[in-house]
């Protein structure tokens, strides 16, 4: 049993991937977090899609929490989430940065207050060799304004023509892509001669490993269950 | 006795200032509203500070609830305000857009969250002939941040020099000036390789007259007591 | 003949119209200029794409200039245009205010000085009813990076979907729309961990109206020609 | 002598500062150039104020362009610098962002045509160690705007208090200081009911040794004489 004062012992899926490595990196620059090659307090899988029953196999035969980072998740992933998490900690996010979670749990309290005539529009830009757009971060911001609005909402991405005219309570996506732009976001809320944007700025990658090992540490301590990043926001 | 089908009629102190003359406006274009010469069911009181008691009196004795927005008040005011609250609903507010009223609640919300690793600046840019720096509105941001980080906190105000040291925990302060600028006010959150920044766009100051009538479809219903945005925000 | 100390009698075609409206109101705050219903030292033209040969037949039989500011011109508007600028002074402008001029001139210029390494982005803001995306004075915009690039360059418009993959040289477009924004306009350059970006914000329309104002003076003593905004720009 | 295929070979000063790893970094990745101990095509000079005049007479010996970056030199640093310029090529840079020279040269043109109804202000944001304020690339930034509008301007730094008034034709400067931001720099011209603001956003230091590289490579076959980095942006 780990005491409060040892590190948390973290097993890497994928340690040679590029977020495995970034993580290492974080451990390396954390005495709070050991790496361990065999088994840990938390385990993380930032690997691929069809690697997830393997890691959720390993999580729930030892008994521990495990974050699963992976992206591009298959239809089944939720159910084998869902069963895992009946024995174990599990924490699913596309994105582990800290700062983009507690956004989330601002945009949704934003969409939540204001009514129909403030229109949601969500702008991101990357680097250019992004292959996705929306990019995933976007549309887990969108989510959370759906949330807040209360439901389902049409969603509006890649505006181009003529004679187009806004759905009410629709939400924009648009995405802009050049350079070396590690990752912004902007949500804006667009109403009658006001507007309020809340916005993220990544500066570098780090973000998702300093992110992924702060959710390490809320998962070490917790039952099973299913948990996200706004669990791990809201118990900063 | 209003019922809820009737307009709330306003009884504006100096409905000849710029901002009595706005929320006329609002009103005029509000069915939810409209204009009373004597009595109202809420009163509405931009004016100057040293008539302050005499709008408190007219709303203790109606026994109508009454909305302060003006600015400048003297050390006196609190304990007036206090005093009419125990008779009738007051609210006092620096800035009565609902957009502003929201973004303080985020930026209280932030604070909270986010550790003493994220520093807070706040920057407003506003016309060439606004004569206060930083804004009322800018302090009150701040206070919400500081309410957020559980207490006084140093404000580092026109930072100007060499040998500068930002002080752990402080929030800085910056004013623009400049053109016909209504109002931008943003709140930066700056953290280790990654910002969170809230924002605020006033078009036209209309939207402190609008806001002004949302506060007082708040104040309608309410018992004795003292109010604020951040209260409108909470109730919408 | 008008001296120099005389007003610049301007007359309108569609003076009813928003533009028209706008035109006049910015006329009747500057003493420099004043209406003339008759026959002006430069005609205006705000009105629709059919009514264009008339204007210019007035202008060419009065032996006056002409700023044309209608949009959605057709095909045969450029051989119109040459046609009467044989003879009179002719400028040709979808987007009059002096700001977007001057920042096309900037776009250009940076769009140059700038190698392949710096990938191209516009992104525009518009209020929720605007029925066209990309704004035409993002398309004025790309059409000033392209110019500096040295010619044609390839527009991604609407970017939405997964496998893509930025074109080398392409210039991107993105339109938000909500709220009542007049018109925000950002000129991203991406380059290698470093970034330009070029923005105009319209805070009310009368910008257009003022705008146009400029480019009449600018024609008021022009040769027969085909100008541009950025004539008037470079004049100044 | 050098051939246009050969590597340009920079010998640097202090190789061991901040701004000696970086160039040596870059010249690592970049196949135009290599490291030389003892005597290069190009000397570069990143180190410390009292060590100018050495460097400059190793240049002036060896009959070599040479770059300086050094930051702070002293009130005689001008007369040393035009007296080594007589015989070698001599750039001064206290930024050596390309970024930065043409955001540099576009303010220039921009405060030329802009009249006096457009303010100016230059925000920056530097992470929380930054010890002086406004940043030396602001300063730079506001000679470009006093050069565009023809001579010495005012400049307010550090705005705060009450009863202000902005001075006509005045230069704004703030700061905003917090996190690990690299270096934002936004100019703004504020106008009547318009503004365009042209910023620069630096994601990583390493800008600065890969433009302190393409000034190396403009001096390398430039005769005797004081150059800029505008100089290197004008070559581009």
């Amino acid at each position: 049993m780990r005491t409060a004062d040892q590190p948390i012992r973290i097993t890497l899926f994928a340690p040679d991937g590029r977020m495995g490595k970034a993580i290492a990196a974080a451990i390396a620059d954390d005495t709070g977090f050991a790496l361990s090659s065999d088994s840990g307090d938390v385990l993380i899988d930032f690997s691929v899609p069809n690697a997830l029953q393997d890691s959720l196999d390993r999580a729930t035969s030892a008994g521990v929490p495990i974050l699963v980072g992976t992206t591009g998740l298959g239809p089944d992933a939720d159910a084998q989430l869902a069963e895992a998490a009946k024995s174990v900690a599990v924490l699913r996010a596309s994105n582990t940065s800290l700062g983009v979670a507690l956004l989330a749990d601002l945009v949704e309290r934003a969409a939540r207050v204001l009514g129909p005539d403030w229109d949601i529009e969500i702008a991101e830009t990357h680097h250019r060799h992004k292959a996705d757009a929306p990019s995933g971060t976007a549309l887990l911001l969108g989510d959370a304004a759906a949330r807040g609005r209360g439901g389902q909402v049409k969603a509006e991405r890649g505006r181009d023509g003529t004679g187009l005219e806004r759905a009410v309570g629709a939400i924009g996506y648009a995405a802009l892509r050049g350079g070396t732009v590690a990752g912004d976001h902007d949500v804006l809320f667009l109403g009658p001669e006001e507007r309020i944007i809340l916005s993220h700025r990544a500066e570098s990658r780090m973000i998702f490993a300093r992110g992924a090992l702060a959710a390490a540490r809320f998962l070490a301590s917790k039952p099973a269950g299913l948990y996200s990043m706004r669990d791990v926001v809201s118990a900063l």
